[in-house]
This record gives structure tokens, sequence and C-alpha cells, in this order.
């Protein structure tokens, strides 16, 4: 099943679930008013929207075109977003690019940071950027979205908490970073707001793609208009979502719509490309002994997604444009 | 004006108008059902929440007595939760406590980090300790929540974006913050869910006391039964919310119900005690040589609360025992 937010003038949108094709969308403001609402009941609501969603399928109930502008984050503000940082090959190639040196517990305690979760950006709104010096970059990403989650949730049974599964655009001033790690409270400035693909889909719709807390599949990125990578989001992600709920509440619980990110993309194999520009950056002085790619600066794009292995684009596309903000 | 959020079973609770000597409430439903639905309307329902204030202050409004176990926290659950270390004092000595440096942008740039924000704990409900291990401590604050604010505010205009304040307090599991910080992404699960007092007030209700972003009365700390601390929150907070706002729409914009906290209020006069164990710990170990007051245990009780000049208690007190959770 494939849920989505149709803008419709107010802050949370409207709930709708959208045809397996994309191409058309029916209203579920019935079953529920908005995403946070479904997810808030999403035991009692959840069967309705299947049942909405077979009978969009199946020709009983009209469907509307989607317009891919029409639609906002699937949750345009969220209670809590957190993102990990689970592809090893990512961490230790952006931390070379910054000299720093990886975490000692690399391998066995995931990296994760609380990201500002207020304004979520919808797939096609623009990447504001007031100053290129700050060096904006995008980060391609897969993401959960969790029902109630109560504290002390072990990996094996973390599953049954994850609702829904988006991708992402974790846009970050990587040159705003240094100053702030240095001062060893996380990343707040250097992450403006994060961008999402318009549908949010159940686990199922992913099939056999969906496996242990991971999604086999690529992740492909384009940036003004080539391909920039295609990782495998799968293999390499080597804390699974199911190893990053437990982690993540070992301390506390969290509400339903609570979204968890996987950190950017990588893999170790080169043909795979990037998808961020720091990686590619990184890999530019590796080999030449200096940065050659600049980071993002107005008129830049980056389209994001993901297909099946039939080839349906399961969450809709990124397609966002640098603008000058100020 | 004071409101509040009277727990109904719901997961954001029902709005209440609470009168200013905190004994009784107004049902504020008919305006808005919830705290979040007031500010996100709030230039529109504002006014009306004030007629109803006057309504129960003078008596043609019938209140209903306040049972504090009855309130949740301001927000139940916010869109974001951010809180500074605005106290030079608290900065030092906390560092000093873990071995590690002030930042060298101490006086500068100013320290803040992302929260939890999906389960904000009432002023009454316990404080789950998993692990004594893990040093739960408190910190007593005072914070603002904002209306909507757009990016790039700067500090001369930004009290305009302060709608209410609220004091809290920060639980803190001391122990897991070194490994944290070592990896650099700042704080997680060190920041188990943060405790409100239970009445959210208008800065007019402060009168003189809200001065330039900054509120000038002492914040009381009782741990135990006894004084702990009564620093006073105006002087020596380095940074007033209005630079925090400044710091933190750099980048980006923050929706209605975001809550921006103080950082632990701390004094260099060591005559008005500490609001939290850590440095009460570090002033021991420098004057003795070792850490004498242990961290928190299941039985341990902790207050706060604030008192305007004529000893009314402004937002209610916090008063949290902890309980062993496992």
């Amino acid at each position: 099943m494939k849920l989505a937010t149709l803008r419709n003038g107010t802050r949370d949108g409207a709930l709708v679930v959208v045809g397996k094709n994309n191409s058309v969308y029916a209203s579920a403001s019935d079953i529920a008013p908005t995403m946070q609402a479904a997810l808030d009941r999403w035991d009692e609501v959840e069967p309705k929207l299947r049942a909405l969603a077979e009978q969009l399928e199946g020709g009983q109930v009209e469907g509307t075109p989607v317009d891919p502008t029409q639609m906002m984050a699937p949750l345009p503000r969220a209670y809590e977003w957190i993102d990990g940082s689970a592809y090893i090959n990512h961490i230790v190639l952006v931390r070379k690019a910054r000299g720093a040196e990886p975490p000692a517990t690399l391998e066995t305690d995931p990296l994760v940071y609380q990201g500002g979760s207020g304004v979520l950006l919808g797939a096609t709104d623009p990447i504001e950027v007031p100053n290129i010096e700050w060096g904006a970059d995008f980060e391609a990403e897969v993401g959960v979205i969790l029902g109630d989650t109560p504290r002390g949730v072990k990996a094996a049974d973390a599953s049954k908490y994850i609702k829904l599964i988006v991708i992402l655009n974790d846009v970050t001033f990587r040159n705003l970073i240094p100053a702030e790690l240095a001062k060893s409270f996380g990343f707040f400035q250097s992450k403006p707001a994060t961008a999402f693909a318009p549908f949010a889909v159940t686990p199922d719709e992913l099939g056999e793609a969906w496996k242990e807390g991971r999604i086999h599949l690529p992740l492909n990125t384009y940036y003004n208009g080539e391909k920039f990578g295609d990782p495998e989001a799968g293999p390499e992600m080597h804390f699974s979502f199911n190893d990053l709920l437990q982690h993540l509440t070992k301390t506390r619980a969290y509400t339903a719509g609570t979204i968890v990110g996987s950190g950017t993309v990588s893999n170790d194999d080169r043909s795979r490309g990037s998808s961020c520009l720091a990686e590619q950056r990184m890999l530019e002085k590796i080999d030449s002994g200096e940065f050659k790619t600049p980071f993002m600066k107005p008129g830049d794009t980056v389209k994001i997604e993901m297909l099946d292995k039939a080839g349906v684009n399961i969450f809709g596309t990124i397609d966002q444009k640098v603008v000058d903000a100020d």
C-alpha cells in the first residue's frame, strides 16, 4: 500500500492512497484526515486504508491523477526525525574528508543524531541555499516511519514497529559541520530541512526486497541530469533498521510517526557512484590530491528514486532544484 | 495568561486556561482542542483564550479545581525540542567533571542540541531509571515555546516569536554521555524523556521579570525534600532566548510549538546551589578530591518551581520520583 499527503492549504495536508503505478490517488480523509492521524490509530485504520487501495486498484473507486508537485512530505512535520549513519563506507570517507578519524566503536555502536522535524520538505520543494560558502550537499537515504514504539525493543522484535518505508534527501551544509562538531553537541545549523519522496509505502510493497530490516534495492541519484550513484541499499547497511531501533529505544520510547533514516547509502564498489557530493570529493582527493566537484549552487538539481525489480518507481521521485534564498 | 493540558485519555490532552492562583481551570476546547492547535492558530485564538482567562478570573466562568496529577506536559509531544546550554558556569563545571575542555567559542557561539520531542513527561510523571549505573541526573531549566518562526531571525526581532514560557527537567544519564560524545554526533541515549511543569504562561505573566529574552527570577530545585539550588535564571544566561533564536534560525525555519530550553540554570555564586547533581559533584571533587553525592536512584525525588516576587508559583511544580523501570 502506498500513502501520500496531498497539499490542501493546511499544515499537515490530507491523507491519500496512491495506486501501485503512481498515476492516481484516492482521498482517505474519511478514514483518517492526515498521515499522522493514521499512524496514531494505525491498527484500526490500516485495514480500511488497504481496502480503499484495493478498490482504487480495481477501479471501484475513481482515482484522481497524481501531480507530484501537489504532494507534501508524507509527514510535513513529524514528532521526531532521527538519522542514523549505517553505511560504514560513507562514515570512513566523510570523516577522511574533514580530517577526522572514524569512531573507535564504528562497527559495534550505531551512529545516530536527532534531526529537526518541524519542517520537512516535499519532493519538489526547492533547496534553499542562503550562502554557497556553507557547502550545500545532498544525501540520498532510505528511512522508516514507526508506530508507537516502547523503550527497550530488541532487534529481533523491532520489525513490527516499522509501519512505512520512505526515501529522503538529508540536505547538509558540509562546511558548517567542523565548527559544530568541535563543540561536541552534534549537528544543528549544518542540517537544514530534509526532503522526502512523495509516497510512503508499507513494507509488503517491497516484497522480497524488504528483508531483516534492510531494503535490498539500489537507490538512484541523478545530479544535474546525470546518474551520480546507484549503490545497493541492502548488504552494506552495517546496522539494519532493526539494529537501529534497539539502539534508539535503550533509554526512551517513541510516538507514532517517528521517522528513522539509514544515513547516506554507500557502497565500497566505486562503480556504484555516490549518494552525496562529499564522498565523490573525497575520492577525487585520494586519487588526484584535490577536491574537484564543487558543492551545490543555485540552479543545480538533484533527483533521487528507487525502482523495484519490475521497474516501478516505488516512492516517486525526489526532484529538487537549488535556489538562492536570501 | 496560563495554559495547561488536561489528561483526557488522548495523546495530546485537552487545552485548559488556568487561573492566576493555580487553583482552578476552565476548558478551552471550544477555542482550540489542544495546545498545539492553539499555537497553530495563535493570532486568532490568543484573544479568545485571554477573554476566557478574564472570565475565569472574574468568576463569570466556573472553574474546576486543578489536580496537578491530571495535567500532562503543556505539549505532551512537540514537533521540536531544542535545548541550549546558555549558562557558562554550568558548561565549565560539567565539562570539568568529565575531563573535557570548554569549547573555544564558549562565549561567542551558543551551544544547542536537538532533543527527542515525541514523548514529553508531565510534572508528576515518574523518572524511569532502568539502570542506576547510567548516572541519572536532573537539570532544572527555563524554556520558551515558539510560534511559527522563519529562517533568518535576528536577536533584536526574536521576542515576537516567543509565545509561551515553561520550566522543565531535562533528565540526563550522565554516564552515557562520554561514549556518545566521543562519536561526535551529540547526545542521544543520554537524554531520556524531558519533564515539564504543568502551566505554560504568556510572557506578560512574568511582568518585569521577563526582560530582553531572559527570566529574572530564581529557579528553585528541591532534592529529596531539601533545597538544592535557587540560582537566578536571568543575569548569567550568557545567550538570551533572543540570541538562541538568532542561532537556531540561521539555516532553517520552525513550526509553531517548537520548544527551546535555556540549559541548566547555574550561578557562579556557590551559595545559590545547583540545578543538577553533576555541578554539585564537581564542586565536591574540586574541594575534597572526590565526588560525594551519588546520582539518582529509585525513591529519590526532585521538585522544581519558580515563584514570582509576590510568591505565586508561576508554572506549578515539577514533582517527580525516580522509579526502577525494568
